[in-house]
C-alpha cells in the first residue's frame, strides 16, 4: 500500500475538521484500524470485458521500484466513492474519466495487518482495512506526482510472475483477486 | 408432449445454430428454465452516485401501459455480456452507449416461474431466470421498436407506488433490489 | 482539536495495543471514519432461504425503545470476520452459533455521517463507515448485556413501517438493503 | 462439467413435468443455453474462514481420473438454491448438511461453450451457463453414484498445479476464482 500525500502541509493554516500532524497520525495508526480504498483501474472493451490492467510504477522507501495499485485513506467526513475518485484523480490525472462503481459493494476486503502473515496483506506502518474496487478508466491517463511511470498490461501480463513480484504487501494477490472477479484470471 | 420429429431438421440449410421457430420455442419452455438478464438502465453522477433510472413504457398484450426493464433471452452460443449490450442496444438505440459491467457477477437472480407465488417474480409464459445488473448509459438512448417511450426518474419516483404498480412480473421488486444495491433505496 | 499530548503514554504498561480511554476515542472519532461491521442475524430453512430476522430492542440514550441490528467497531488488529463473530456473541449470547460468510464481500457498505443528509445513514457521534452482512444463526439466542429482548420477526413483519419506525441511524433502510440482498424484500 | 444422472429412467411411468427424453435433451443443448449451478464444497472455521475445499474424485467417459465440483442442471419448475441443494445431496449424500447462500448472487458466472476460447469453460456437449456459490457443508459427506471419493483439501492443496490438472473444463479455474472470493487464493 502506497503512502499516500494527502495530508495537508503544516504551513497551511487553516486547518479543515479531519486534519491529523504526523503525531496525531502515527498515534491512530497505533490504536484502530484505518481506511482504504484500493481501485483497480482497467481498460474495458464495449461488453464490458477487461482487455488491459493500468499499474503504476513507484519507487519505495527502500528505493526499489514496484509496480502498485491506486490507494489511499479514505478521510473523515468523505463518502467512500468520493475517495475513490479523489485518488483515482492523484494518481492518474484529471482527465482519466473513471467509472466510479455505481454500488458500494467492493469485491473483496483487503485487511492489511502491521504484523505479516495474520492475512495475506501487509502494511509494516499500519492496520488498514481496504475496499477494493475495479474501476473502468476511458479517458487519458497520466501518472502523477510520486509515480514514474504508469503501464498498461493485459490480464494475462499483470498476473504474470515478473510483474507480481514487483507488487508490495500483497497487491499482487488483490489484483489476482479482481481478475478473478472480472473473469480473466489465467 | 411435442413429438421430437417436430424439431429442426437437417436439410435446413439456412438457419443458423440455436435457431428456433415458433413450436420450438413453445416446446422448450415447457421442459426447461430459459436463461435471461435484465438490465436496469442509469444515469450516475461523477462519482458513480444513481441520479436517474431509464424505464420503458410499453403497451402489455392486454393493452394496458406499464412500465419496464431492459431485458430478454440469452442465445445459445451468446455471452451474458453480449446479451446485455444487444437487449440495451435494442430497447435503447446504438448510441446508448452502455457501460457493461466488468464483473459477470450480477446483485441478484430474479427467477420468473410460471406459477405465480413460488417466487416474486412471475412469467406466464416459462420459467425464465434472470440475471440482473445495474448498467451506466451515458449516451442518447431512444425507445425502440415497441416501447412508446423512455423516461429518466429519479430513485426515488421509481421507487414510488405510482410508478411500481405500473411494472409487472415483479419487475418493481428487481428495480427496489437494484436501488438497493446502489445505496438508493428510499 | 484535543491535545497530542494526552495520547496514551509510554509508562503505562497494563493496556493491550488498541486500547483507547474516553479522550482517545473522543479524539479520534473526530479525525477519521470509524470502521465498523453490521449484522443482520438471520434464521434460514434448509434451502437456505431466511425465514425470520432478529432484532435487538433496546433503550436509545434518549429513553426511547429502539430496534436494532447487531452492530460494532472493528478493533485494531482484528479481523473482520473475528469482529462480526464477537458482536454477534456479544449480543445474541455465546451459543449463537452464527455462519459467518466464508468471503469478506459484505453486501453493502453503510456510510454513517455525523452530518445528516450526506448519505441515508446517521450517527451523530461520529463518521462510521460500516461493512454489512447477513449472518444465519443456527443455535440459542439471548439478548446480551443492554438489549431487553431479541425478537425473530419474518421478513414481511421487519419491513413492516411499525418496525421500520423503531430503528435509528438509517438501519431501516439497511435492513431492507438486505432483505432486498437475500430476495425477500417485499 | 459433469453429466448428472437426474433424468427419470425410461419405466417411470408417470412423467413429471420439464421430462425430457434423450433425444429432447440433445435438441435443446443446441438451440439453448442450459442453467447450471456450480457448488465449491468448504469447511469453515468458527470465524467463517475456509480450512478445506472438497473435490470428488471421478473417472471421466474417456477413462481419466479427475477432480470435480458439484455440478448440475437446474430443472425446469426447480429454484436455484432447491437446484443447489438436490446436487450437493446427490454428490456428497443426504447428510451433508450444506449452508445454502441465503443470497441468491453468485460469485461469479461460468459460461461453459461448446467451442473451446470462446470463454475460459468448455462443455463439448452444450453450451451451459453456471451460477457458482461458495457452500459450507458441517455435516458427514460421502460420495454418492459414480464419484469414487470425496478428499477435503487445504485451499493450498487444492490449487497447486497437481490438482488442477486434474480438473477438467475450466473448473480449476472457478475453483481459484472461488478461492479468490473468500481471500484464500494462494
Amino acid at each position: 500500500m502506497t503512502d499516500t500525500a494527502d495530508f495537508p502541509r503544516e504551513h497551511e493554516p487553516e486547518r479543515p475538521a479531519g486534519w491529523m500532524d504526523h503525531d496525531a497520525i502515527q498515534y491512530v495508526r497505533t490504536v484502530l484500524p484505518i481506511l482504504y480504498v484500493d481501485a483497480i483501474p482497467v481498460r474495458v472493451d464495449e461488453a464490458g470485458d477487461v482487455v488491459a490492467v493500468g499499474l503504476l510504477l513507484r519507487v519505495t522507501r527502500e528505493g526499489v521500484m514496484s509496480r502498485a495499485l491506486v490507494s489511499g485513506r479514505v478521510m473523515y467526513h468523505e463518502r467512500v466513492r468520493d475517495a475513490l475518485l479523489r485518488h483515482i484523480e492523484k494518481d492518474l490525472g484529471p482527465v482519466a474519466l473513471p467509472q466510479i462503481p455505481a454500488s458500494p459493494q467492493p469485491f473483496t476486503v483487503a485487511e492489511y495487518f502491521p504484523t505479516p502473515g495474520v492475512t495475506p496483506y501487509h502494511d509494516p506502518r499500519q492496520h488498514a482495512v481496504s475496499l477494493a474496487y475495479v474501476v473502468p478508466v476511458s479517458g487519458d491517463c497520466r501518472p502523477q506526482q510520486d509515480a514514474l511511470d504508469l503501464a498498461w498490461l493485459t490480464p494475462e501480463e499483470a498476473t504474470s510472475e515478473q510483474v507480481q513480484m514487483a507488487m508490495n504487501g500483497g497487491q499482487d494477490l488483490l489484483l489476482r483477486q479482481a481478475m478473478a472477479h472480472v473473469g480473466r484470471l489465467s
